[in-house]
């Protein structure tokens, strides 16, 4: 099969011919690829900035965000059958440690992570397994939700976690509203009654968030003393929760600062350093919260939203040859909306 | 009355003469003293470092934990009759603002702070209203149990705050076990089925702990890294909370080390800061919580718990007239427990 | 002033000249009657059927659901002003008793309740304290949210306690379409990503029904087992949570059979009664929620939802001197959604 | 191997000599019975009272409660080794299925029960999966804990479910201290601060009760008039939650009636019938909590609580060989504690 395979890091991927995955194991699941997204992890990765945390054997197939239809199923899988539509969870979880026990499952003692440490789904085949596979809606096809698989989820666990605190007449900021925030944006008006207030540098991406739900647009590109000065006056004095999908520079100490007493700061995004005294953690009593891609569960919901009509995705279709060309595009920033790879086409 | 009264920063309060305060409106509370704690922030007020921050008009009147027996209630006031012996909350709060109304009062917009703001306890009478009362089960008494009023409610609510996540099998850690931190192992031990952890420099503080409820105790004195091998091993890989109540130093860095992932990192000390990088926060997905004072409700429960016998504190009583003794105790470290003052003797 | 009052029981009220309460004590609240909503309760009182729970002196000004504009405070109000738009929450509470202190105000161990036990507010002027008071937001009437001040209130509650339970993907049926039913429609269309299924006896109710948030409706007038089964067939096995707004006849036996396993029966209307085998309950896991009235906290966030447009309610209006003519209506059905009284009109 | 195996419904079951059961699937655990439990359901299933429900194919064998050691895994399991302690928790759960995705595995889509409807544990060996097995704590044996396995987890699932509620100062009543009752008060006592009140017919159980952490017993066998007035004095108008492990005869009403407003009747002991009328369950604004069986994960919390001595069950321990004299002493009431099945001996 046709696979896009990391030789060397500091050097482009290429587009090699590969022996096919096979299913060996009872809950192995053989997924034939409809489309792969295409994420700034991938960029990472190609870089060498997870070689020494993920480790993976060279050569190996990038794509950790894949939809598709399953072509084969291990002997005790009866949850799907081959033809069904899916969207695969990114980890490859054991169901029997404690937090795959207690529904925590994007915190497996004993997973592997498909396009992070083993071949991935940037090909024809995903090999995975029967707890990463969640059936599609009869309404969703694989290139439209494909991406939905690690972006996706990723924020969506972040605003799922936050949603209780979010009841009619609160508040939350959405600092950057990218690929992930714009998600964040959508199901946040999807599942609260919150004030949706959204601060990106890019007049695009205010604009399209203010078309899929957010009440208020701030431009981040104004200083940053008078954009916390304009989100405090929306906010009357300070946003319920905040949740910061940048991570870096200027946004934790000003997501900290947009935060109201007994508040919470959600992060997302990462690459800065949170410093704050804890006088101030103390005397106002806020929360710090980290986020890390999502469970199962997530995903089974979002994918719920998605098939409702709530949650949506922009994106910009590539070939799988043309996957450099994706990458280039990510990389000068010229991709609209999220990337997404077709295999065979 | 007798009153201990701040006239000047940086120099000793003095013991005065001052006119009896009066019940004025109807939720008015005059209370007569029976103990007032003496408190390290009282040190921190008399140098002047609140100064700013709560900017009460001088002279005023010291005193930030009391407890007593009610002298005289407001035309409105039904919950308690003089006689009454009670502790009171320290926060004079208003009932009408949301976080008043949804139990979240240690948040009250519109509140006074007796001792900070406003005339406090170290005299014969304090004057409070109905909202800061809690009364005592016979088996209490005023002496025994004022420093709760503030040191103690403190420690209660951050226990109470991370109860939820302390379920069998799961460990916590507690740094710093002085005035504060052990009644935290008192209320950990009464109120989960937590493995609990001591960290302290001080070998008496450790022994204390280890009698009152902590299964482990290890010594802060050695070296950092030494102290968080040690705790990982005893918490198979990180505890599922930490408690810290210092604040400042090395311990917030090394709490957060000493979190296994999903942990909390709850702080109530301060003087310190917190850094961190947010790859760290989103990678261990771990949670960061400040902590200040207590609730109503939270007194309430901790007197329940004090009657029980299950929580204690370790007393030196003086006079009132001796408050400068007591004070040179607390500064040169030689007070054993807290600090109690009690009036008329 | 004009009030409507009871002076016996069993006989129609009457629309009398009495004199004008006054602000008395420092938190009470004179407010201007905008609107007071005629509620089934009122004829139920006026048959004498809370005679005895309620136990009002005779005679007594009815009325339990009032907006208006604040005329007068007592001393220590300073949380609005004179001429504020207003509206009241039903009960006056105390401030002081546990319930009270943790934001579960509507179990006031010390409360009264204009309308049922002391005066109400069909009359030109509403006696209440400050605690009852919700300011409106500038684009709210009076006229138009006074009937949410209790029915909107009770369905409001319902809802917020199930929300948790109504992630995506989930199921809600929603028994009974009417006053309260309707409201709960639009509170779970606008916090809840949930499907949501109403059944009720009225093609009326289920097109209003359809029309403001239900995504599947039911005609409760085909017999009870039809009923079940195609309410089984919408939800795939049970719903997740059925909220019973009937409480009577068949409907709570329906609403159990409805529930999935895990799943839960609130009950908001009553006259019936709940019968289950306890091996039912165990077996099948369920739970059974009761539900009464609203806190303080509810009414705040429901004025924030009805200040988004994401709640209104369907009114007649009526001058306070047509009190009877209302009564009637309402009493023979054909009252189009909910009676408001307008005094001075 | 020996096992005891049902023949027919009415008849005593006998010890026959069966081929041994073999691993066949990646997830098979094979573990060599250090204990089994007998259960009143197992006297029930030999009347036949599940025969409908369970509906396994006869002759099968008994036993759903067991403890011993792995001798046998399959080729993909990896948290046991041959040799390890263990506890086996009665359902064969899928852990694909939602409610096993989200830690509610007891309600799995797709589970078998050992003993009741597939054979199960009194027998040499017993042939369960990777997903029911808990090691055990090296201080913990096989024929001390294995009651625990199904009595003592529906006892635990009970207590974990209202341990929220049961802060400083809360009281819970549990009704009936059998079997299941008395692991309860022991959980209660260790995981709250809560002050428990036992009700029993049985003077023994109550001093049992009253020796392993209740605070006040009353004894269920004086009217029920006498009854419900004592537990309301002791509880101070009302239970914040009651356990009802009963659940049949009078005690469901006298459980509802027990519990304060606001508060929670949670009901575990089957066999009668619940009837409230709605305006009651409304009104007082009451929960009704059905409870069955309990997760993976309460398992190994239990254990946690065991193996730091939190926990004990009595027990009367009897050879395999001697099942029908147990069932004898069991169905006549003369056996004491949990009687425990021993193989080999």
């Amino acid at each position: 099969m046709k696979a896009v395979r990391v030789h060397a890091y500091g050097r482009a991927p290429s587009l090699d011919e590969v022996a096919e995955p096979r299913v060996v194991g009872p809950f192995d699941v053989l997924v034939e690829v409809g489309a792969a997204g295409l994420c700034r992890t991938d960029l990472h990765v190609i870089e060498g900035q997870w070689a020494a945390i993920q480790n993976p054997e060279l050569p190996y197939i990038l794509g950790h965000e894949n939809a598709g239809w399953v072509r084969e199923v291990g002997s005790a899988v009866h949850s799907v059958t081959p033809g069904d539509a899916v969207i695969v969870h990114p980890l490859v979880t054991c169901g029997l440690c404690i937090p795959c026990r207690v529904g925590d499952d994007s915190h497996c003692e004993d997973a592997v992570f498909p396009g992070l440490n083993v071949d991935g789904g940037m090909a024809d085949l995903l090999l995975t397994n029967a707890r990463a596979i969640v059936k599609l809606a009869p309404n969703l096809q694989p290139v439209d939700v494909a991406a939905l698989a690690d972006a996706g989820l990723t924020a969506y666990h972040a605003v799922r976690k936050v949603q209780p605190l979010l009841t009619p007449g609160t508040h939350v900021v959405v600092i950057g509203s990218g690929g992930l925030g714009h998600i964040a944006v959508q199901a946040l008006a999807a599942m609260t009654p919150a004030t949706i207030t959204v601060v990106d540098r890019s007049d695009a991406a205010l604009a399209l968030a203010g078309s899929i739900g957010a009440h208020h647009t701030v431009s981040g590109a104004e200083g940053s003393d008078a954009l916390v000065r304009e989100v405090g006056e929306i906010t009357g004095g300070g946003a319920h929760v905040v949740l910061d999908f940048v991570g870096e520079h200027s946004t934790p100490e000003q997501g900290i600062t947009m935060v109201r007493n007994r508040g919470t700061y959600a992060c997302v995004g990462y690459g800065g350093e949170l410093r704050i005294p804890t006088i101030e953690l103390v005397a106002r009593e806020i929360e710090v919260v980290g986020n890390l891609v999502g469970t199962y569960k997530d995903l089974v919901e979002l994918m719920s939203l998605t098939a409702q009509g709530k949650v949506a995705l922009e994106t910009t279709v590539y070939p799988l040859s043309a996957v450099n060309d994706a990458i280039r595009d990510l990389d000068s920033g010229t991709l609209v909306g999220r990337g997404i790879l077709v295999p065979g086409s």
